[in-house]
């Protein structure tokens, strides 16, 4: 495997376990130390995840920084990574999220794993992981794709934020992040049984996002030449 | 019709859409979550309609990100676009932001569509209309002729946020927003019987801030070259 | 008068009259709204000031955009600005307060003006003003200086958001905007005989203020050359 | 001692005073005003912490920005900076945190200083310091390596904001901050019993954080000529 491969998927581990964590353990303190109103709880899990987002692309981005499977399987369905890389960066964000569930489990003082209790199914959040993930994309690429992608972390930070709010399922929008939930019987927990459901909803609004950045951005190359550049010499 | 004008036309129909799903959706969230804070529920509102605004402009802005026919009018009114693409934007605009209050709706498990019954209006709501409005032509339009035109998205985020809280109608400032507040009857709807009264403000608003951006920045053209050519590579 | 002195004056009338109904308003709705928590309304209030401040820097600064008359008699100190610009500059920031008061009790249907009853004074509060004020000249000039003038608009909205909070005055740090919020009986009013210790105190800070610019930036000229261009094109 | 010596060792003396000021002095706001909810507290703390890393980071930046002996620790062992200045910045860090302290205490009428009797202690929350000092320095460095030092204020300010909430220990993350917090007896406080339990756990996680970046960015200088060059400018 080459160096940089190796760091690509060491970033997607990273990433994906400190993401996780973010969600997990913002979820056990707003709890605690809100105990008597729920959306107070979810503003303060809104907002750590956002800002979590805004930290970890910054830095880990010209690596890697999707931390999310849907994101590379469209990037491997566009051609910008191949499947040896696909499947090795989806397989870091699964195992990674899985271990950021457990370090923050066991930062407050729980067991490293519990199966959550939370059940999340129906219509209604079903069609909100569509329109969570298919949003998603468009945010990601239409960033990349108009020349900024510099600017991913804030749009995507303040989207995640915003999305757990304007859909009923708090917008998961992310399979290895919804697997790795589902071992925390806590705040952002989700049950196992529940899970699949909304990986199937996230792959349905993959597809539809995907064609909404091909309808809005039909140039898969927009990179400027100054990006591309400047991100070559850092990972070289 | 030139495929750049579909796009446009797309982009105004898929920003507005997802705008009104956060207005809306974050309210129907909000209201159900903290039932005993209004005010706690104002904030989560306006956070989060301010950042679904920095995260839609970010990825958009190269297609098209007005997702306010105030902002499209005003832009044929200094010649920035024809009549025709005024026309198409500001159909996708409202038919956007109909389907967005449709959509939020359904994710929460609530009827298609109720007229709301949350009236709104006097002298101070009016009042308040016109600045809100006037104040956002300002923001938008100084950060693009100030050759800021890649800060719009967090201008504009950072704006509504605030006029959320410093006016005393919540700062709608948005006819195709106000249109589609009125099929919802939760805690962002407006009663349909007040929404000519908010436009027609707004329409005014539209007016003052047109003769304030004018006056303190009387040039029409100045982005500078590099955003220009950034933007024609992206849209050709 | 030249054009352009007539486009600054008007900047900073209209930017503070934004800043002061921001500000105003905010704290109407913010005690409304969440009468039974003082700390949310604070919260509510900072927020809502900071992001005006981002936006209404973003958008004006290349013309004019300190609203505060500590700022440009500091400007006036170093020679940035001559002194009938400045004495132009501080009358439109006191009567733009004015305004913005006035502009904020009309919008939440109270009288255009009614002198507050808060009391704010003690060593406390005045040591607070001191350090509020000396450290938001370090934040203006210290991202002026290092080459960021692009950034003051998020600097400076981080910082009132912050010092709201860290100072026991909630940190005016600004005299037109303290005279401004003598005249509202409201969250965020000031006793008219508590202004003049305020100004008092911010005109210290001022000066200490001032003293740790120079330590920390003793060049005058720091403002890159693109920078300082880009400028001139829009101003021209 | 060289000028810019001098300016450097200020900076972090002015700097870290405020940063502490941010945290302690909000903390005491937080808790007078919020009394009820101390979620609510901890949310007005962590988004003030931020918001004042922002602000500090984009204005001292240039000259040093550090305000953390375990940040100045790597450079020093990455060979940034040579021993004497790294003795220097965090002496400076040590005793700039105390003035913060005392500054904050005498604000809000309090004695100058008074320890802490706020015990934080045990496995989790030492899992907690390690955790999140290990991710501060994936955080500051990967965005200092990946080329974007300009956006060090937004990575770092988000990651802290988020890591009040994610860790247990609501990531103190800094030992003059630890050491500074040690002397109000107010929200933000720690008794001395416990501090040096999370300066150990800080330079373990200090250890593992400079091994996730040796991994992400194996090279050390990736700064681009561009930014390093409008530095020097600044500074000479």
């Amino acid at each position: 495997m080459n160096p940089l491969l190796v760091r690509r998927t060491g970033a997607e581990f990273i990433g994906t376990a400190f993401l996780v964590m973010a969600v997990v353990g913002s979820g056990v303190m707003a709890s605690r130390l809100s105990p008597n109103d729920v959306g107070l709880q979810l503003l303060q899990n809104s907002l750590v995840t956002g800002a979590a987002l805004v930290a970890l692309i910054l830095a880990l981005q010209p690596v890697s920084a999707s931390f999310n499977p849907i994101v590379t399987l469209v990037e491997r369905f566009i051609g910008v990574i191949d499947t040896r890389t696909a499947a090795l960066l989806v397989a870091a964000q699964i195992v990674g999220g899985l271990v950021g569930t457990v370090a923050a489990n066991l930062m407050f003082g729980l067991a490293p794993a519990t199966f959550s209790t939370h059940e999340r199914s129906g219509p209604g959040p079903w069609l909100a992981e569509v329109i969570a993930t298919a949003g998603l994309l468009v945010i990601v690429f239409g960033t990349i794709r108009s020349g900024r992608p510099d600017r991913v972390a804030f749009a995507v930070g303040s989207y995640i934020t915003a999305a757990y709010w304007f859909t009923s399922s708090t917008s998961f929008a992310n399979p290895s992040v919804t697997i790795a939930r589902t071992l925390t019987d806590t705040f952002s927990g989700i049950a196992p049984a529940s899970a699949p459901g909304f990986v199937a909803a996230q792959l349905v609004g993959g597809a539809l996002g995907l064609v909404l950045v091909r309808f809005l951005y039909p140039q898969t190359t927009d990179v400027s030449p100054a990006d591309a550049a400047a991100d070559r010499k850092v990972l070289s």
